[in-house]
């Protein structure tokens, strides 16, 4: 039989091992895994699978789906309760221009953060989220080596289709729903301090829907039909390019921030009592300054001193974002032609109680009511559901107790402004969540995301992280 | 001393070398010549000249200029006038999608048009106006084997930066100024008939300004400044995306085609008496379906049916085209980003009497207005003015005599849509100038851009082209 759960030798097996470790995490982030162009998909599947096995999971399976194959494991813990862990192994892509190091070379760097020096791996998805990953299977890992089992039961779950919108994991979480529901709780492992070390804990995550509007002269009937012509004939053929701009500037007002589409804000509910209480507290401690370093923004969209409007804003704000727009001539120069198309990328991003499936009906109405039906909508992705989860559930609290164990104060979110698939465990298997652990990383979807590996004194080193993550382990077991 | 113009004789030559002059369009056209690429320029600004030297100019020069080089060519004639053939040996670019046919591969095609059947030669620059100018050639090269000399002094000027503006044609002209002044009257070698057959003859360009706007987070002081970052930050970040859609949207009316920025349309002269006869004839013989068909349009902007006004749309119309745009997200998926910053390409087409350079001035004097002077306006290339003729002047005479002794009966247009430096000649000079020849070429600026080579009972063949070149040149030669 395995020894019970030993803390102290699994943190100084945590530091021994920290050469493996950092190698684990950097074997992982070389595996190309970009689902958003098919690029490594399944290689990364079969060493997720293998990383399993070798940090001690009982059966590892990996698991087809209708797109990329779900990574599934199983660990028995030494308490009653069970944990899934839902990890995902895809990334955004990285052929962006602005890397300073190879997207794919994981190469360990000198940073300055204000927080001090650290080391930090630059690296496609050491943010989002296959630093985390790795992490918290390096913390598995130690607890097989030395204690034997994990202090919780495990049930590991990665998907590879997280960056489009994991359309294959709610029929999957369905599928598997006997294994599953022994879950008490989900847990998403993630570096939670920002860069001067301030620990951040979000109790939420926005949803999302994606979609493409496309304008051409074909489906509108005027303008260029099959190709773009000669900018000669503006004189007297429309221009699909100019409906667009027209078309979407009767979506928002004019600075781009209020939404006109009817009813967009119409399912958003109040507050509740606890969200309120939290942004009075996080107003206090938001780091602005941090946030504008790290992220190279200048100005808030609401005057910077007012921090509970701001966290208002940020936690509360449903958006209509564009995330892109191309069409007609683009390259060096000066060709002259009516574009006969134009295409644009959007975003929505969703509070309580918005529902995404309502999101795209509207912006069709919108385009309807205004005259523009000829505009198409094509949803990109499946989109996700907002989630929540009270700050008074046990598996919130042995995160919170956790951070406090380790000397951290978090600030409570009542949501980040990020979505994660937590809504299909939610909602299907009905179990709360949590989020979280110390360490620093950032850039997720920009050049140059990172993670920091050796701390300073403020920022969490991934031994550190390690080690927060048996402990929330460990604290969840106890509650149960 | 050379042999008198016998116009029998250089008829039956230019039939007897058919296949060579054929050969010399085919040459011409396959060499690259893209400006705005800086693409195969020089190798053709060598191959001009050696055609120049191949038809019999007297004296052929490469002149460089601070661009690409004009070659200048001269050619004594039989009579006393003299006329300034202006070329363009740069194309556009040739990389877009939808060639049918190789675009720098001059294969010759079966074509189905509504006058019949023709064969085609598919290439850029087939009719944007390699092709023209190789017809010119071939018509001076059938004058000096079979009649010594053309009918009439040359002067042959081409240059390789039309599709960049012309940047460096004016100092070229005003430091030849001595030779060139020699010249009564300019010509434009242009294939003049549709697609039906029917011909059109310009008594003038319109002139051109291009620019590019750039809307960035950098220069505004808000929104993200120097890379786009996740798009959840759009809840209490700025975006510039949205401040550029909302600019433009400032800029036209609901439906993209009255122009709002203050004094646009100042300048503008009303239409001159001769200009009010032309088009009322002009109305009558509009052949709407025959530019419906081959440039894929489906609707005019205003109704078909009333082409009086269609016809002063198109000719007295100044226009404000977006010819591209382009910023964040635009490859496949659903990346989530906020962009920093989006640009577009602009072009504004001038009617007499708006004047190039006052016209950037009142785009900017418009963003400012409306709060948006962070927002770039760069001038792309150097923009041309506009440029007239009066139907009455003798070049313009010896070109419609010419058409009518061929039996056409043209459709005599005020001015052109497109732009065509002959701004240069008419006002450092002072000569006017016409351009034309029977023909059919089309689809400047798109795919499968093509000229005719065998023409039907309708649409003349290139020999038919080159001997309407040699009457002209000799109906010019008798006028003075």
């Amino acid at each position: 039989m395995a020894r019970e759960f030993d803390r102290g030798r699994v943190f100084d097996r945590i530091d021994k091992d920290k050469k493996k470790h950092i190698a684990r995490v950097k074997r992982l982030l070389k595996q190309p895994s970009s689902s958003q162009e098919d690029l490594g998909i399944n290689d990364c599947a079969d060493l997720v699978a293998k990383l399993y096995a070798e940090v001690g999971c009982d059966n590892v399976e990996i698991i087809e789906t209708k797109g990329n194959p779900i990574v599934y494991g199983k660990c028995k813990g030494t308490s009653d309760r069970t944990l899934l862990a839902y990890f995902m192994y895809d990334t955004m892509p990285f052929n962006e221009p602005g890397w300073k190091h190879a997207a794919m070379g994981a190469k360990m760097v000198d940073m300055r953060l204000p927080s001090g020096k650290v080391k930090a791996i630059v690296n496609r998805g050491a943010d989002n989220t296959k630093g985390p990953l790795a992490a918290f299977l390096n913390a598995v890992d130690s607890c097989a080596k030395e204690g034997g089992r994990p202090p919780v039961n495990l049930i590991l779950v990665a998907e590879g289709e997280e960056e489009l919108g994991s359309p294959n994991l709610p029929s999957y979480v369905r599928k598997d729903k006997k294994r599953l529901s022994k879950a008490d709780a989900c847990y998403f492992p993630f570096f939670a301090q920002d860069s001067t070390g301030a620990c951040t804990h979000f109790l939420g995550v926005k949803g999302v829907v994606y979609f493409e509007m496309n304008c051409s002269g074909k489906r509108w009937g005027r303008g260029p039909q099959e190709f773009a012509i000669h900018s000669s004939n503006k004189a007297w053929v429309d221009s699909p390019l100019w409906r667009m701009i027209d078309a979407l500037g009767t979506m928002t007002d004019d600075d781009g921030n209020r939404i006109l589409i009817d009813g967009f804000y119409d399912d958003i509910a109040p507050p509740s009592e606890e969200d309120r209480e939290l942004i009075e507290e996080l107003a206090k401690k938001l780091d602005t300054e941090g946030f504008k370093r790290t992220m190279k923004v200048k100005e808030f969209i609401l005057p910077e001193d007012d921090k509970e409007a701001l966290m208002n804003a940020y936690t509360f704000g449903t958006t209509l974002n564009i995330d892109g727009i191309w069409g007609g001539y683009m390259e060096k120069g000066s060709k002259t032609v009516l574009p006969h198309e134009v295409t644009c990328k959007v975003d929505i991003r969703l509070v309580p109680n918005q529902r995404k499936d309502r999101m795209i009906p509207l912006v069709k109405r919108h385009l309807e009511k205004y005259g523009y039906s000829d505009i198409s909508v094509k949803e990109i992705d499946t989109g996700y559901d907002w989630c929540r989860t009270s700050v008074k559930d046990p598996v919130v609290q042995a995160m919170l107790r956790t951070f406090d164990a380790h000397g951290h104060d978090p600030q409570v979110w009542p949501t980040s402004g990020g979505a994660v698939p937590f809504y299909v465990f939610n909602r299907i298997l009905r179990i709360p969540f949590t989020m979280g652990g110390v360490g620093h990383s950032s850039l997720a979807h920009s050049p140059n995301e990172y993670m920091v590996v050796e701390g300073n004194k403020k920022v969490a080193s991934l031994t550190e992280t390690e080690k927060f993550m048996v402990d929330f382990m460990n604290e969840y077991g106890l509650s149960g």
